[in-house]
Parts: structure tokens; sequence; C-alpha cells
């Protein structure tokens, strides 16, 4: 087959794959999880069903794709803020702005594939851990990491951006260690 | 209806709910959440189907029943230690022990009932700020309670009771302030 056709195909994939995830994070905005359906979703995105039924077989495997390319996003967003500052503080911030933002981030535990949102979870935790270096050093990285994870998604509780940045203040003196006195 | 016969119905209901939620805690454990069916609580508890029908409509009504009960039962447990040490770290360390043994606490999210898990965790947020006292004082005493809540879950997620104290030595750290320096 020649390249160009190739390429042609791919292209497509690419854009059909992109309009099914954009139609679903415009649909969980509006109306959760639950209300994801695969017409819904196929009418957004200008598909018809037998079409997404070809790449996905049920809303499950689209909201563990749209999931993960959320998660992709969001780990863009934290290396480009390290890479520019390379100050724990403001990866944290973003982290826990994210947080805020999507205080349903959480439950998308009810994604039911919880091996999957673990995985997610997983990703977040490994990336954190490499940016452990200027901290106390009584408690290994990762666990470290799996601490700011946690702590941070309390952003999603808190009620003003105000808050969210206490909370980093916090879970940083918490990454710093015992106050000396 | 004389009093005794009042007692001997109460005492019943409670006899049945009891043996109704040891049942759900029982399959829980072995099949997790979604694993739990009317039938299957219903013989466990050596109940009749439509006997337990009687007393919950359906299977999310139990799993609300049960997480609140466990949710009181944990909260009795913390109140217990704050009564008998007065010290905020061990009131943290049975929490953060809690949620080590029950990993599975936080994706009771899936238990689909968010506002419903969503109380149950603003009892717990507000028992933790009334602990607050000997804390820093930057931050409102209910946002260092909800960042304590969100960083001991990661208890769930750590592989051993020592990396669970370090998780409460950081924690504390957090709440105490930045080092010296």
């Amino acid at each position: 087959m020649p390249k160009l056709w190739d390429d042609s195909i791919a292209t497509h994939r690419h854009a059909v794959r992109a309009a099914t995830l954009d139609a679903t994070a415009a649909l969980v905005a509006e109306r959760g999880l639950t209300g994801v359906t695969m017409s819904e979703v196929a009418k957004r995105a200008g598909l018809g069903r037998a079409t997404l039924y070809k790449y996905f077989p049920d809303v499950d495997a689209i909201l563990v794709a749209w999931h993960e390319r959320q998660v992709g996003d969001h780990l863009q967003q934290l290396t480009d803020v390290w890479a520019e500052t390379g100050r724990l503080e403001a990866v944290l911030e973003t982290y826990a702005l994210i947080c805020h933002g999507h205080p349903d981030a959480e439950p998308a535990a009810s994604l039911h594939r919880s091996e999957h949102v673990a995985r997610a979870r997983d990703h977040l935790v490994d990336f954190f851990a490499g940016l452990m270096t200027d901290v106390r050093d009584d408690v290994p990285p990762k666990e470290l990491a799996t601490y700011c994870v946690h702590a941070l998604t309390a952003a999603g509780a808190v009620p003003s951006k105000a808050a969210v940045r206490r909370l980093v203040a916090v879970t940083l003196a918490g990454l710093r260690g015992e106050p000396a006195g």
C-alpha cells in the first residue's frame, strides 16, 4: 500500500478518536460519568454508531481512553512546568490546581476499571518520585510521592484557590520534614 | 402495644440488620463490592429473600448501610484513641492503619452514591478538624483536616506498616509547618 494511503488512514483514525474523546469530555462535563452513552457520543462526535463501535466496543472503553488522554495531558503539563521552573513547589501547585478544577477526577474511580485508574495513579507517583531530590531523606522518594499525590487531591475538596495554595504549602512542609525545635 | 413486645421487635430488627451487614462485609471481603447480590446476602445472613427485601430495597441500600456502619466503627475507634491518649499522632496513626487495612475503602467511591461517600468523609474531616489545636495556625483547621484525611489514605497504597508510620510522620510535619532555617 502506498505510504500516502497509510498516512491518510492513520490521520483519519486519529481524527475519529480525537472527536470521540472530545465528545466524551463534553458529555462528562455536562452529565457526569454515568451520562455517557454510545449513541450520545456518536451524535456529538458526528459519527455513525456503527463507526463508533468499530473503534470502541463499549462506553467503558471510551471512558478509559478519555481518562488516559486526560492523565496524559496532565502529566505533560506537569512535565512542562518542571522543565520551565525546576521548582517542586510549582509542580505541586499545578497538580493541586488540576485537582481543584476536576473534583470529579477522584471518583473517576467509579470507572470501575480500578486497575486502569490505579495504573494512571502509578504513572503520576513515578513522575513525582523523580522530583523528590531537595526533600527529607528519611523516607523513600516513592513513599513521599504517594503522600504527595494523595494529599494534593484534597485540592478537589477545598473552597478556593487561596486554600489550594495553603494546601500546597502544608504538603510541601511534610516533604521537607519536622520543624526544628 | 406492651413495652416488652416493642422491645422484642426492635431487637429483632436490629438482629436482622446486623446479620445483613455482617454477611455483606464477608461478601465484600471475598468478592469486592460488585460481588454483592441480594440472593447471596440473604443466604449468608440466613434470611429469606422476601425478609431481606423488607429491610433493604436493593444492593445499593445495603452497601450504603454497610459503609455507614464501617465509617461509624472507625470514627468510634478514633474517638477512643483520642480519649485514651490525647495525642494527635496516635489518632493519625490509627486512621492510617485503618486505611492500610482497607485499601478498597477509597474506591468505595464506586458505591456510586457519591453524596453518601462525601457525607461520610465530611464526618471524618469534622472529627479531625476538632483535633487541630497544637498545629500551625496559618491554615484553617478544616483545611488541615481535609489535608490529613487525603494524605493518610495514601496508607492504602504503601507496602508496609513501617511505611505507614513514615507517612504519619510526613503528614504530621505538614500539619506542624515549615522547618526553621
